[in-house]
């Protein structure tokens, strides 16, 4: 206990009043995120309002040989900002402000604390808005967006966070603050902005961000496609893909998943299907109906049942409330675990029928509900957290879904990153000579092992790298 | 010359005949590359077959503690593929087959020495295209492409390489093989393919890569806009970028460029205007008027003095042709050095009118042709060659230039890279932490610093470090 007094005193000294928090009660919100199986009360959360600050804390850290979990908003499917016990975590939740909006360069820079939707509130009376649009927009900070290289149903036209985020600030372990990329195109030397993006937390705490804005199109239209089976919408999609048609977002419902939506949503989704896609077009109106048309008429091809356009902005909502509280609906009928691996669009059928194979083998039950253009698929497989046995079968049929992925030629995540989660996992989807050469590039950033410490490498291999 | 000639020795035992290049005639091709200041012959050339040649060399090199510069088609405007007298350059040229064309991802794998435009080549017949498209793409190889993140005129629309690139197979120095992303979304652990794309064949030897295909569109028409100054020019292409509109291509020329472009390529361009841009549309004919009506009219917001769309595919291709040849059009009339400055688009006209007063100061012609929709621009400055008065005086502008882009917010280099050319003005774009940052990455792969050295990083830093 003298310890935890000793670095909360040191912490204290470098911090304004409300910035700091060590009673115990109020760091029991911490001990965890969206990833709720691991629990871990952290030794103090601290909660800076300037840049000046986090460099200083991790100076101080540093120098105590303290480790260090960043938090965005908790909202981490995988874990990624699961504290440890000996751990301080450094939550970016006060820096919030949107510090410039620059129409002229089409770029927004913010603090890292900024939730995700409130750059496209800031800009959507201007006709524009940030794409990337992962489920959790409202509550999730564009610090964890890049950690994790979030993605979101519309991602298929408009890219991941790489490929929409253009400057960073970063502050390193040992307190150095360093600038990545601008408002300009590229940059010379090595891309240490690409790398950032996807480094959970493990390279450096981001402070700021400055990130592309896009015009709103004229217009946007959800459509609802009904197929007979998972595999028929499986084998479409890959064929709108393969064909070069890329709507702005292609999503993926079977059954169980159409149910639980339609449930919560009331969106109009048909009940009389096995798999629904919902595919949005947008652009003018004769821009929309000449891509729709294309799409119409492969989806004939593959024996579609039911197509549905939506007919007003107040339906079109309706469907995409549907689809984007697909986690929430879920969790009201059931626990859940919800997977993420992504695979090549030609082996989508291919994995569906074996996800279904797997989870029967296991005696459970799926639904999928997942952005199908991209391949990232998300089977939500779903148990009962209080029967442990149930529990462990969850995890190890989840396991083997993600090694189908990889082993179609997929790989373990598309948008919600490694984290505690699929740490153990890493080792199917790379040799360790591929994994030694990340930790190499982690440790040219943090060579003591200090930031996000036990996650995203498997932990026999993490553990030598540490001590 | 002993040394030289064991390891020509060593090598020979590595590769097959005609793999290896130590007659020092032969030699003679592989002294520069298209930053033609700079000359150097090295000590022998290899030219591997496979990725298991690649490795054995590097290997042989690393025992022998012999730098290695790595060559694509040597078309480098930054020195990027410039030798040393005591390095081995590996070329990867005679790997250059198409691997495997995959229209269900969307995906073409290549070997590195692949040209550019071969995949667009292979894939056209089927109404595919791979999009980046530098001006050398008849030569230029996917190596090069990673290595220097190139771009090209549609990628305002498509993005860089790094926007469309999957996967990569790279040997490290010690001759390890490692895998880097493939046909799937996204990859897990740290981003090693965004940091690959542009590290200027510094962090390992490309052997095989993996890039997106997509589907070419309906129509595509190239329009000509003439302008009284290139101020105003660059005022219209801020306002439709800033108002939201992607063209798939705007390119500026001013008057100097005109006049040389339409010398060589007779493409209709009007020669009473002070500024020309270039602004393609593509999609649909109804899709290509109405985001050209909007163009047309934010360009008679600042007093457009010609409108001229192209009326066939042969005056298009006419159009593309002459500005596609401005640098050999350029070369055909005078010695010119090309700057690669990007700068914020809200900058544009500043930026322009500052570059004529440089070039006046130093009693240059200079003339503009760039890629105007992305900032990037490539201010060809024009001397005699044989003059050594004059081709310092283009040196000393050439700097001023860019120094001036990077005090507008913008960097050195959009798509050249940096290369010997611009490796000491590395130090006006980042601080010294910045690069000791960058540097300690790079040393992550390559810790004795024999891939491609004394290039990117300043001389200074570069000397210390490699000591």
């Amino acid at each position: 206990m003298a310890r935890r007094e000793e670095i909360a005193a040191g912490l204290a000294a470098l911090l304004s009043g409300e910035g700091l928090v060590t009673d115990p009660r109020e760091l029991v919100p911490f001990e965890t995120d969206a990833f709720t199986a691991y629990r871990r009360v952290p030794l103090a959360v601290v909660l800076p309002a300037t840049t000046g600050e986090v460099a200083a804390v991790l100076r101080y850290c540093a120098e105590q040989g303290v480790p260090v979990v960043p938090r965005g908003a908790g909202t981490s499917l995988a874990g990624g900002a699961i504290p440890q016990e000996d751990a301080v975590v450094i939550g970016v939740s006060r820096m919030s402000r949107i510090l410039e909006v620059d129409y002229d360069n089409r770029t927004a820079t913010v603090q890292a604390g900024a939730t995700n939707l409130s750059i496209s509130d800031r800009v959507a009376a201007d006709g524009f808005f940030y794409a990337p649009d992962p489920s959790s927009q409202l509550a999730c900070t564009i610090a964890g967006n890049i950690a994790m290289n979030s993605g979101g149903a519309h991602c298929l036209k408009y890219g991941v966070t790489t490929n929409n985020l253009l400057g960073a600030r970063l502050v390193l372990m040992d307190g150095t603050i360093i600038e990545l990329g601008g408002k300009a195109l590229d940059a010379p030397g090595l891309d240490l902005l690409g790398l950032l993006c996807g480094s959970e937390g493990q390279i450096g705490i981001i402070t700021e961000a400055t990130v592309r804005l896009l015009a709103r199109p004229e217009g946007a239209r959800p459509v609802l496609f009904g197929f007979d089976s998972s595999e028929v919408a499986g084998a479409c999609v890959s064929e709108i893909i393969g064909s070069g048609i890329i709507p702005v977002a292609i999503e993926f419902m079977d059954k169980p998943a159409i149910e639980i939506c339609e449930a919560f949503a009331k969106a109009g989704y048909p009940l009389d299907v096995e798999a629904l896609l919902i595919i949005e077009v947008e652009g003018s109106d004769a821009e929309m109906d000449a891509m729709l048309a294309r799409i119409i008429a492969i989806a004939k091809k593959h024996g579609v049942k039911s197509v549905k356009e939506s007919q007003s902005a107040t339906q079109a909502a309706q469907i995409w409330k549907g689809r984007k509280s697909a986690f929430g609906a879920t969790g009201r009928i059931a626990d859940y675990i919800c997977m993420d691996g992504t695979v090549p669009l030609g082996q989508l059928s291919h994995v569906l029928r074996e996800t279904y194979t797997i989870i029967e083998r296991y005696g459970l039950r799926v639904a999928n509900v997942f952005h199908a253009g991209d391949g990232n698929m998300h089977p939500l497989i779903l148990y009962n957290v209080n029967d442990p046995d149930e529990a462990q079968k969850a995890e190890a049929a989840g396991a083997d879904i993600l090694k189908l992925c990889v082993d179609a030629g997929g790989c373990l995540t598309g948008e919600h990153g490694v984290g505690v989660e699929k740490r153990d996992l890493m080792l199917h989807q790379f040799t360790e000579t591929d994994l030694n050469q990340q930790m190499a590039v982690r440790a040219a950033f943090d060579p003591d092992w200090r930031l996000n410490p036990s996650k995203v490498f498997p932990l026999e291999l993490d553990m030598r790298k540490a001590s």
